[in-house]
């Protein structure tokens, strides 16, 4: 299988390239075309790296819109958690499938996910051609720390299955939710297999407040502490940190995924202390987190969000830029979230083509432009693994795949619009 | 002129309508299409009220990403004001031309405009087929009371004439760049004519303080002192408001109509204290502000940027709803930006239909879904007074006007990304 691109703007540059088995083999201004080669003529278009979704809990399409407006425990004990317990793995194939082609459609190809059947993830992003890392939430204060152990290990072996563009981790839910022995055992089994953690650590401020009443340390220490603060960690949210906590984290070579479109939404409080963490040299990166508490999977206007309530935050409207913000969401800060180091050869052919003639894109310098004007409908074409996942904004089975997880949303009893 | 528009979805039922003379005068189940009608299938689409703009500059399109992540002085006086002394009447048309095609594209049809050459910008609206209030800045601290004086009747008739669908007003610029003397005489033209003001109130802490230190009262006192107060007043900003101030605004009836993502934009250093105005009883409405400080004109985001910042700030995930948001957004909760009162036998034929088979669209209630997970790109097609502005996201002559708004840009030396 082998693709080439002709007629595309990188970096303000005309160039063309070529990708074989999913890599870049050739790019340049002379690159041509070989008759073997899907072609795709991107008549002036410009050619980006795609965006990088760093926490999110896909299957949750589902639930968009379900209970909005209500106060979080109410929203998840009223409405998610008595849904959720009647989910099927089919449940969550169609759901993460409509996740991956909203994710698709507005340039994301790469995600973090943490939801529940974890293998019939895999296999959705599998069938949709997207990139991701997948782990189910380990949960055990119920007191049921062995089947937890034993759901754990199944699932890293059927996501590690799925496909080679699938990576599998675990997900220890949060300090809360997880024993301080299942913890250390999750630290060990990550550590002996080298995969990384994902878990939700310091989104509220009771979370703060019960770990210091627990566990005499803030939220960041305590997970040192059971050996889970590592450089295959990924904190999601990390709003209520303080500067002890970020230094330590940078220490370690952990990663923050700031969800502030979630954040603001759920009304945790406070903003993640961005500008703080920035100079403590922590790798950070953007998540939607779910899209039942977003509600919507296209990050660029999470990007926007995310650098306007860092100006604010910081009462400075330099304090964070455009390019810097660009960085952020297609992965560049955080090496560990697993982005190509960019659009060069040997690299992985992830790419998208944004459509010309928009108003959003003709003006001003281009990093402002995407961050500050555009939205997900100026993504055109989505390449990942030298695979079009999309061209000229189609995308192959997306009325079934919508279909489908209606179908699905209405065997588990969610009021839809119609 | 006559249009028939079947099988929409309003409100949850099938109905079909028919206007004449830009008036709906048939709606319900059985409503049939005439002959004569212009005829929209609209194939089971949504039928909604179209979004209200209550504060912009329309015509800065053209300065959109030019100049971002500075503070908000130097944006000024680097980037901005030595290119607008050089703007000429044709620039002003067709930034505003742009404004109008985005707002078009992205369900926005009334706005509130205050830019300079406004009877450029009225012939722009007039052409693009929008409604709107338009206004020309007015300033006289530089000396010239006699001049400005002068301009703003010229420019009150101008505007006038342009077209029974746009609206004059006066818009003193701001408290600290328009004399207390002219102030006065703008609050007595108003009256004696019964034209709306526009004018930016407490959108920095400086504006406060220097307002205190020259006048003895915080900005809302001030401007009632002159007389600016009144039920035809807008007030753009509102966020340094404080308590008094806010009873005194619902007291007098003015209008205040809050941009979120512009305050967070400049770093304006605090959020417009909603939940507080609302419980005073004042007429709130939504903006974006100019798209040089935003850069978007899709309200759909600031609709969810405002929903989301309220919650934040009030700590309470249920502080603002979605159908409260959207009221908001589409002009219902201030009678005097001059919305239709609704889809309904009598009032103006504004409306949008959404795109069937979206994802955003198709799970959870139909508010939430509009206010958080949809974007301006689930509009498909935009209507005002019978007129079909756009339809399957095709918009007459867009080409044309993208091209004549980037010669304008290249005419005032901006940098354009290509």
């Amino acid at each position: 299988m082998s693709l080439a691109v002709t007629d595309a703007l990188l970096d303000g540059e005309r160039i063309a390239l070529r990708a074989e088995e999913g890599v870049i083999v050739e790019l340049g201004p002379d690159v041509q075309p070989r008759p073997e080669d899907e072609h795709v003529d991107a008549a002036g278009a410009i050619l980006t790296p795609p965006l990088l979704n760093g926490h999110t809990h896909a299957a949750m399409t589902l639930f968009r819109g379900f209970g909005d407006d209500l106060p979080l425990m109410r929203w998840l004990e009223e409405k998610i958690w008595p849904i959720e317990r009647r989910l099927q793995p089919e449940d969550v194939y169609w759901g993460t499938r409509l996740a991956c082609l909203e994710m698709v459609r507005s340039g994301t190809t790469r995600f973090w996910d943490m939801y529940w059947h974890p293998e019939a993830a895999a296999r959705a992003v599998r069938d949709a051609g997207l990139r991701a890392t997948v782990a189910a939430p380990l949960i055990d204060v119920d007191g049921r720390a062995q089947d937890m152990r034993e759901a754990a290990l199944r699932s890293l072996d059927a996501v590690a299955g799925a496909d080679e563009r699938i990576e599998a981790g675990l997900a220890p839910h949060a300090i809360y939710t997880v024993t301080e022995p299942s913890l250390r055992w999750i630290a060990e089994v990550a550590s002996e297999r080298g995969i990384p953690i994902q878990i939700h650590l310091s989104e509220t401020e009771q979370e703060v407040a019960d770990c210091l009443a627990a566990q005499g340390q803030r939220p960041a220490h305590y997970l040192d502490r059971v050996g889970l603060l590592t450089p295959r960690t990924v904190l999601a949210h990390g709003v209520w940190l303080d500067e002890e906590e970020l230094e330590l984290i940078a220490a370690r070579g952990a990663v923050i995924v700031t969800n502030p479109v979630a954040n603001l939404k759920l009304a945790v409080g406070r903003v993640f202390p961005y500008v703080r963490a920035r100079t403590s040299g922590i790798q950070v990166g953007l998540g939607t987190d779910g899209p039942g508490s977003n509600n919507s999977l296209d990050l660029f206007a999470d990007m926007k969000v995310f650098a306007l309530l860092q100006k604010h935050e910081a009462r400075d409207s330099a304090a964070v830029t455009a390019p810097e913000t660009w960085e952020l969401a297609t992965g560049r800060r955080a090496p560990l979230l697993g982005a190509a180091h960019g659009v060069e050869v040997g690299q992985p052919a992830d790419f998208l083509l944004l459509r010309t003639g928009m108003p959003e894109l003709s003006f001003g310098e281009l990093p402002a432009a995407l961050v500050y004007a555009a939205s997900g409908a100026v993504v055109h074409t989505t390449v990942v693994a030298g695979r079009v996942l999309m061209r000229g904004g189609e995308i192959e089975g997306a009325e079934e795949v919508l279909a489908r997880a209606l179908e699905r949303a209405r065997r588990l009893g969610l009021a839809l619009p119609r």
